[in-house]
């Protein structure tokens, strides 16, 4: 499969996502008539990184060409896009190499250690918080790790594979797939995304429910460290100290890179289905939801969309006919306006268990007025569960830009979160004169609590400066909220620059220093990953 | 409920297990008639730490007695139970603390600091592997959790409940269950052992496959570590980067004191049963545990014996008329000589939620031969989980040391591990002369591998030095033994000071190096728990 990637934008670029007239008239609505602002080209862009020499002396594995260190330098953040869009670049990478082997990887470490080169990993460059961009003084190396994509090992009686580490989602599960498994591990940017990356920024795959976050899944690998290489082995579990498996997990690059990572494997489910369910209010699916999530029924996902999510899902999808008649349907059952919809997941090596997990759920979710779509909007959402991130493309051709921001809290939190998140982002575009249009959904549902999910659609800005300025002030105020609120600064998208400034309002003065001082442990230098994590961007 | 505690054995000094005559006589067959060395008495002890004079500078909160001192200084290592038995005390702490609130731990810990002190913390003083010892040249003072004991905040709706975590296993599942709540911990040593200790050790309940090991369990809490006070809040789960409740767990008194956690708590299940079931033989038992290990059913317990602990069980049992049916009926039924015994635990929230769970897993084990026994056998096992640690103290009285060692492996290993365990220790004893009687079953089920638990049972030895020679060829052979089959030094017991040696071959240098700093980092002085962990014993 060759497919070329979008330079400045999300996905494949042959992949064209449509905003339907229905969003578009939505849009034009609630937030104003976008305006697109007219796109850097990609010869400008090339132009911009020509004006910035590599610094890096020559080496054989490393690449200085413009358009590699354009492509190298950005991930999805809304701070990369504005900078690709409108053109104004900012610091690029002074080059790229794609390690073959972890002994490339050593060669690369050793090599920057005594040219003083700092060396930034990267995976599948999806990070929506910054962990591409190159700071400090020091020239900057790319590992782009996309070259180590093997399937090295696969033990069915330990139910472990071991792969290389720069593997991306679709070509881990192919592997996996040949031999009846299924790693389980589906974020939205599963298309692009690495294991690596999964493991270091510590993510969470859409059925984490089922199969774990990546934590539980990782159990050991080989990290290339400044200095040495260091292998973690593999146990079920062990009571020797420290775990020294969640000191490589959300460790962002800066200890090292991850070259080899053995996970824990599932034989491929034979059953799956999500269920489209509809309450009647915000207050009985959150109710719904809290139970479904402690009742230890076995679910792969619960995914809880507000109303105001709910709602734009069904002005957006288009087919207003068939909306209509659902919405009938749906009022007549008591799930009229205010309404929400819940995505339930099945999955199980049998059709017997998973029809007998939905009923238990089921029981549960009737008693708070949950109305049942069956699988119709369900296998509508698993067809697109990675199709719709192309929607940001698309918005932008239109002239909004999208963003989102997310967390975790306690169950007694959450109702408050969602509000803060939104009043939050809707009050930071109200300073700059714009609405905001904001929605919010319940991504993964734990017993002790939930993930909260915003999504924050509004106009982009006439140039670079007042689109900057737009998204900073949004940013601010929706990580200020969630700190406020109790929540995690992240969920699941990792710190990496973007959220280093909230970090120590989580971890203590006293845990930002032993932080500080474990990255000074593993690299003495300060040769990895400067700014991620520890936001040391001077 | 007010009992004294067995100054130089196990438990409750109240509490007699009788060795049945059916052991004795099996034991003498197998590994010889024991001799019973005659103990120290109280007073030879007391007389020994009176011979220590303490060093602690005088301090309200510090107790200096004599008996107050012998009764910190020792957990329930063999090496312990040796010093005791035989009166050769050795290092004894210089006075115990036991703080009644985080503020009396914090003025303590600046207190030690201020006087150059050692501080070791303790909580049930229920450790296998030597944490409570006092090692090194300064002064140590022992801080006894015991009276930090109190609810100080349930949660029911995030299911969180906030403890002092000097609180023992009976005294906080009754304070939940006032609330309908239970934690569901339950290690053999629960009746003793503190959900600190549980923290720090890494501890793992029988019924972790339902309930999660500690690690799992552990939210959040407040250290008191040897320079300030240190809260980690409570997040459903999080991405921002290291997570540092990993960083107090396994970590054994090196940073600082737990003094407050808090734990994910369930609702008190409504059914439970212990189910037995027997297997023709030892590989098609491993067979089937691992296939229910990895099916997903939400079991609560699964723990096979090897036919040599199934023998035991059955010999020691007492009850003779009635296992001699018990076996004639197995037979009939495939399982003669060489079966193993399974006990299968289900726990649910209806009597048909454990009932469909049992159906599940029956298809399974009568796959592989498992003929069940139904739960006369499992509510016996259940209504003596926490009692059979007391036989260690008849086995002593009648001349025999019994002793067990641990690891975790994945399941390609777990095989090989039990037969190299059993026969390094068989091995260490021959070359004092004796024989071992040893068993093994598995007692933690993962879908990766397994808990392998070894019983070593061997005659004591007529003096301190021949006793201590034969217990140290006995480790030394068995965790030499663990490392080399690719095992875990310690799937549930802890390092402490017994097992430091072993870690580095797990942890590899690299890893040793940034534990030490991560030591380093909170306790720049080097005041806790010196020892523990990391071997620092000089």
């Amino acid at each position: 499969m060759t497919t070329e990637r979008r330079w400045n934008g999300w996905g494949d670029a042959s992949v064209h996502e449509e905003l339907k007239p229905e969003a578009r008239a939505f849009l034009a609505q609630a937030i104003g008539e976008g305006q697109p602002p007219s796109d850097a080209t990609f010869a400008a862009a090339l132009a911009q990184v020509d004006a910035q020499p590599s610094r890096l002396p020559p080496h054989p594995l490393v690449d200085t060409r413009a358009e590699t260190r354009l492509r190298a330098s950005f991930g999805q953040s809304m701070h990369d896009w504005l900078r690709l869009r409108f053109g104004v670049l900012g610091r690029v990478t002074d080059g790229v190499a794609f390690p073959s082997s972890s002994a490339e990887v050593r060669a690369l470490l050793t090599w920057a250690r005594e040219q003083g080169v700092q060396v930034l990993p990267s995976g599948g460059a999806t990070s929506v918080a910054g962990h591409l961009t190159p700071v400090g003084a020091a020239p900057v190396l790319t590992l782009n790790m996309g070259r180590m994509m093997r399937l090295l090992d696969l033990d069915p009686v330990a139910q472990l594979a071991r792969f290389e580490a720069g593997v991306a989602g679709p070509d881990l599960e192919a592997q996996l797939r040949a031999h009846g498994f299924t790693l389980g591990h589906f974020p939205q940017s599963f298309e692009l995304s690495t294991l690596g990356g999964w493991v270091v920024t510590r993510s969470s795959g859409q059925q984490s429910a089922r199969y774990g976050r990546i934590e539980q899944l990782f159990a050991g690998g080989t990290l290339q460290t400044p200095e040495r290489e260091w292998t973690l082995p593999t146990f079920p579990a062990s009571a020797a100290g420290p775990d020294l498996r969640e000191w490589v997990l959300g460790s962002e690059g800066r200890i090292g890179v991850l070259t080899e990572a053995s996970v824990r494997v599932t034989r491929a489910p034979v059953a799956e289905r999500f269920v489209g369910i509809f309450f009647p209010d915000w207050a009985s699916g959150l109710a719904a939801v809290r139970r479904l999530g402690q009742a230890r029924l076995g679910l792969s996902m619960l995914r809880l969309a507000n109303p105001a999510e709910t709602f734009t899902t069904l002005q957006m999808a288009g087919h207003a006919g068939a909306i209509r008649w659902l919405e009938r349907y749906l009022s007549l059952n008591g799930a009229g306006e205010g309404k929400c919809l819940l995505f339930a997941g099945f999955t199980g090596a049998s059709a017997g268990a998973v029809r007998s997990m939905q009923r238990a759920a089921a029981a549960i979710w009737q008693e708070h007025g949950g109305v049942s779509t069956g699988t119709v909007l369900g296998r509508k959402w698993a067809q697109r569960r990675f199709a719709n991130v192309y929607l940001r493309n698309a918005l932008w051709d239109a002239g909004y830009a999208v963003d989102t921001m997310e967390t975790a809290c306690d169950w007694p939190r959450v109702d408050a979160m969602v509000h803060a998140l939104e009043t939050a982002g809707r009050g930071a575009l109200a300073r700059h004169g714009e609405r905001t249009h904001c929605y919010t959904h319940l991504s993964h549902v734990y017993a002790q609590g939930s993930s909260v999910y915003s999504t924050f659609v509004y106009r982009i800005g006439a140039d670079y400066d007042s689109a900057l300025a737009r998204w900073q002030s949004l940013k601010t105020a929706v990580g200020d909220a969630i700190v406020a609120q109790g929540g995690t600064i992240t969920h699941q998208h990792g710190v990496g620059k973007d959220h280093a400034r909230w970090l120590a309002a989580e971890k203590g003065a006293t845990g930002m220093s032993a932080i500080a001082a474990m990255v000074r442990e593993f690299d003495p230098q300060g040769v990895m990953a400067r700014g991620n994590l520890l936001g040391d961007i001077e």
